[in-house]
């Protein structure tokens, strides 16, 4: 053979990562095999033995892997066939690599979901310790970069807890996606032989079998939607990330990242640069990345197996130790980072937040809100002329622009401001606290269904 | 204001197609709003009753749309200013821009699931009548596009069966995900009015309030979790479109497509092309697109709403229409077409699809199957040489190969082939008779939890 | 003809878009097909006749569009056999739909990338004649976000001179990428008449003829790198637009936008957001998504045509429609921003970026780089600790983390620390003049090769 | 440090990649330094030696790799402190890591380019060495995959050349986009030495000056272009792999892949699959995902450098492998493969692929095309009927359609078709040998500028 030709099919520095997944799929197809009376048991404990000794090998790092032999399902079978001899070649019995690597892939993808769940609820754990922690400050909300109305720092951080609850949720479905035996489907018409799938599924954990064996060595949508999950989840962390670098800056001043977190330069002695949360946010190309690829790949392709679908692999391990190492930097940083409380609530009293809270007043006064709007509007153009904020403006400034201005008018204060937005979801100090305490809760929900 | 600026920031060209969600919100918060005594029953009846002319208005084609008012809200608004006076603006009490058009977005992709839901379910229905009528067809089953092992046309066809059933599931989830009201949550930070917006959830059919109203207002994961569902269907489709090109290729001529369903040539008078299948897996490129579109426009933002979010719609209108017309156009190319049993036959008998057969037949009798399907490729090599299948080989020629085979071997056949798959999901007529019952059944399953 | 079946397929309602290079197509294909004594010259007249009443008609408003023929091919073609009798018919020897709507398509990117060409160097001049008049401004340059050492405003303006510079040169490339004449391939082996190609190319401003009818009419490559050159001209774009946003922050400070760019909010009346710039931003993702899409319908097709490639049309339209209207509002917005100099200058003076100049001044007097850079992260911490920038230092105190400091280090200034990068591109203001002044003159280069 | 945090950033496993241009550009730093007089010249000697030794310890395998210095660039600076003493700090006099990294991946680029031409243009010489062996083969042309016309295999290859003929102009404009020295730029802002930046351009091959120091640091665009080029590429590559894999399909059987390029089944003995073009085709998914990737990284960054860059090399480095690997595998392919001509020639008699020679030949008797091709419709329908092909019709049956018709149209045949396409880049056999002339002529061209 080419040497060239047999590297470019090499899969082995990439698929070894499932040797656990194709161990355990072979030992229960080996004691279905016997069960059924396929094979003898004698066959079948020789061949689980000395699956388990590989295993054990492989972890101890004294494995011989072998590139030659491509993939990981050979250089098990192989080496078996070292080891016990030609029993081992019985293992093959029913059983094609077109459901193999699928039945593989399924164990890996609802595993690496524990682990991704897990890594999401540290990250949320983080951002509720510091909302709890923090409870009390407040700070400018933005809309479009603007500081739009005063909030509490804890009600922002909640928004990052609500987004990662529903990238729990969209593994989940991940999940229930990967959970569907596909070992029994042969190449692609099923196994001509009496085989007890739903032992297989039993003994590793699957609830459900697949239902066309042509559908079930050729579907990858269980890896198309984890990746869009992941998409979506580092999108989530991308915006936190922006939000990270920009008060880290001297221009917001909102937080100091802990000296691990950052990064000096080069050649500039004072910096300390926000690295991590940007490399976190420049991880996002790489995830989208692998999304639109397993995407291309599947496009176009003609039933059953393919050798497309090789493709499915680099690109899956990639986005999951992306993911996983991000979430963790993440709840390390928000964990660990300084909050310049003084620097977010002398923000909060600049930038005429209080103008709606002075439109509502009118509209509690009877003005309809449009034209309360406006009151406001020409008010706070006036205010900005005399270098002042909106609220800060005299009871006789303010009647100015309409008289059911009165005194009561001059108590609108951040603090009131936040506290009259007393809805569910709302920004009020009690709400916030509802929302931390049921987070708290949520936490441990399960998603599994 | 600059006309090209103006123009630039324009929406009403296609959020107009929110018009009812947009009336259906706001008669909601309108309702409410006198529930709570906010503003007076008779201020509600008025604000509603303009309201529903409005969208009879809408509906007849009398509207005036007005481009210079930008997009729906404001042009409903305005009309209803036109028709009931200063009332209108008190429609405007305790919402904003950021929660109304996130709530109309939400009611827009429930109400497109169930669309979707309908044009997915009408392919399958139509998959399954074809596989009810050629259930004892018998096709060549393909791996890399190579003739593999014979199987029934209708589990060929029961396959794509199972990608729409996890499509419907797919946008069930999204459904839910969507299924969520965001009105309340006012600019960023909630509205400072004793709103009831259960009363809101309920009339407008939402399950559940947002929970964190900074998050309500800049949260778009429920469309790109939408577009990510569509671009899997639209991968299905494009498969589903590669086969029905190749199968009406005068090589493989497994089908007919009906003349409605081909196009002739501007230039070669013979041709019958099948267009609408090509059209089909070339617009699974636009649905790529709108998905990496979306991604790429939430990345990095940081909160609240930032008008970046306006591009939030036109991609996912295209989206939806472009896979509801696609499904329709294939739901009627698969009922339309004519299957060429006995081309899909002739090709079955070829290809030495009975070789796996012959090494099962090995295993049988107790050879390792490793060892079998050496034997096996070396008799398919030999009969090549005399331009035989290997399945017309004599016994005295097999017997070449290994003495383990009997005259039993002889009686290998496509059709025993095909029944000896007899196991959940095979190919076996009996599991495709299985498999078609039991998706009827499945067909009324709703997906709603 | 199944009426859903005829809407899928139709292309009139974005293909119309092509009636100018459609109908100098088909006249160039007359006037050969009468030089070449194909046609007669009374053929080729009425033709060309009624194909210029048809475009004039077209430019008045009063064609009649007809869905039914789908296509403007068709819409042309059948106008004209109405205005000219059966003659019309002999416009279509020799060509083949495949061959006519490759050219219809070169041409347009030809005339396109023109129109692409002067709205870049639009927003050439308007950065240019922004950085001429505030060339002395001095402002903080940033990485990471952070501050890091003094720049000239002027510099930074002129870092996106330079990202446009290479935008129109990728822009060239994509019109000697789509200046090939397709016509003459026929629908895909060449046209059995002796055309004389070379006329038409003429004729048309093609320099050069395909070299393979196969290849001519399944190339679509011309439109990749047209929506590649898009895609990293928006991601220019993006980043103009991110530092807009920051720059017109309350944090930043640094400009204000024209109140034609910034809107109101509607429950917020003190609010002006840079919805111009956020909507520059967000659109980035449509671009990019046309990329995903066209690479996407083009992946894994085989030769020659396939109708697929009626895909390529409508995100090609909408990529050049959102960058020139992109392109034209960031020229508006950049000339009518305002520049809050004072901001800027007063930022500079903090963030300790002097201390680059302190460690190099070190490295004047022989010290390595490495260990100054050592000595002024020290000073600069303390420096900190005593709520000053390094350069407020007194010399008693530098002289604590070094005796190589003298007193001529208390001259180090921003305004020194620009003056003294005074390398071919660097931040000296001499060499921003150099740079403005070289620039005037490339906004005049010719990219035509 | 945290061991997870300092884990995330370390880039080392994949920049070491760029030794060679970190060295040479470390070489031309230190002797321009030194020519500068800014360090001595003994300075510049002890470092250029160093250097040079550390680069032959990394060729032989005995550099001492440690990831705890994060990447290349401290990795190399550590290891030559270790080997000259404090002299090494001089090197990163007037050098940032922002410029530095700049210019490796600009010189790498500049050499990938060199690498992927070669590549390219070996399989341009695979393809047209097969087009020159048979270049009297007929085979079937196909629009939409339905047997259109007949043309020359020579013809349909040399398509691909085409194709590829365009990557290579490609790539030269990538190479010249990369083409242009950052160094001196600077962290952002330029050095505050006297460089003589043109004498480093000279030692390293760069033509020209970066114009603009805050962009030169933060300029990606060399890559996202390259890795466009890629795409489209690998694009070609994907509808190669297409009709390979059709080619070799039972169904078309024009081509026998050679058997270093296919493999066996695991189950089925009898298998010979296309794996190879499987896996080129798959692998478009992967380059075209890390376009995609690189494009959203770049999105919305502020200037100048953020570490969101890092991201830029570890996708650049996957595409150029995957790239060089898939155009070698795909010109050995080539190379090897067995050409079916006689299966090919029996193709191209079915299909009523004359019928358009027989619609030009009415016209050539005076009727206009779109009336003679209804005529030949209509004859090609009754042919099929009497189930035979439309050339197959005896005069008598042609003239029931139409008088015109006379003894000279029973002579039309593939042949005559064929070389009836005698235009320039047509089928006919003539046309094909002059571009197979004009092609060797041009695989020697020079696409530098």
């Amino acid at each position: 053979m080419n040497p060239d030709a047999s590297q470019y099919a090499v899969s082995i520095q990439y698929d070894r990562r499932l040797y656990r997944e194709d161990i355990a799929g072979s030992v229960a197809h080996a004691r279905m095999l016997a069960k059924q009376e396929i094979i003898t048991e004698e066959e079948a404990a020789a061949i689980c033995d000395g699956l388990l000794a590989i295993r054990a090998e492989i972890e101890a790092g004294e494995f011989p892997w072998r590139p030659e032999l491509e993939d990981i399902h050979m250089n098990i079978e192989t080496r078996l066939r070292e080891r016990i001899g030609p029993t081992a070649g019985k293992l093959h019995t029913a059983r094609s690599r077109n459901d193999q690597v699928a039945t593989d892939l399924r164990l890996y993808a609802m595993r690496s979901r524990q682990r991704v769940d897990e890594a999401i609820a540290g990250l949320q754990k983080a951002l509720l310790a510091r909302a709890g922690e923090h409870s009390g400050v407040i700070m400018p909300g933005y809309t479009h970069l603007q500081r739009a109305q005063p909030v509490l720092f804890a009600h922002h951080l909640m928004a990052y807890f609500e987004m990662l609850h529903r990238d729990r949720a969209r593994f989940a479905h991940c999940r229930d996606a990967a959970d569907l035996l596909p070992l029994g489907s042969g190449a692609l018409a099923g196994a001509p032989y009496p085989l007890d799938r739903r032992f297989v599924a039993s003994e590793l954990g699957f609830s459900r079998l697949s239902a066309n064996s042509m559908d079930a060595v050729s579907d990858r949508d269980f890896l198309a939607e984890y990746h869009s999950a992941a998409a979506i989840c580092m999108m989530h962390l991308s915006r936190l990330a922006e939000e990270l670098v920009l008060w880290s800056s001297q221009e917001f001043g909102f937080i100091s990242l802990a000296p691990r977190h950052t990064t000096g330069s080069s050649i500039m002695p004072q910096k300390r640069n926000p690295d991590f949360a940007e490399l976190g946010r420049g991880k996002t190309g790489r995830v989208y990345g692998h999304l639109m690829a397993i995407l291309t790949t599947l496009k176009g392709l003609p039933l059953t197996y393919n050798r497309d679908l090789q493709e499915d692999k680099e690109g899956f391990f990639d986005t999951e130790e992306t993911l996983l190492s991000t979430l963790e930097i993440f709840s390390d940083m928000i964990g660990a980072m300084t909050v310049n409380a003084s620097r977010m609530e002398d923000a909060a009293q600049r930038g005429n937040m209080l103008a709606t809270d002075l439109a509502d007043y009118l509209v509690g006064r009877g003005m309809p809100f449009r034209e309360a709007h406006g009151v406001v509007r020409r008010a706070s153009e006036h205010a900005r002329s005399l270098g002042k904020e909106v609220h800060q403006l005299t009871l006789e400034e303010y009647r100015r622009f309409s008289d059911l201005f009165d005194s009561d008018a001059l108590e609108i204060s951040l603090k009131g401001s936040v506290e009259g937005r007393d809805v569910p979801g709302g920004a009020a100090p009690r709400r916030v606290q509802e929302a931390i305490a049921a987070a708290k809760a949520r936490l441990e929900e399960s998603f599994d269904t």
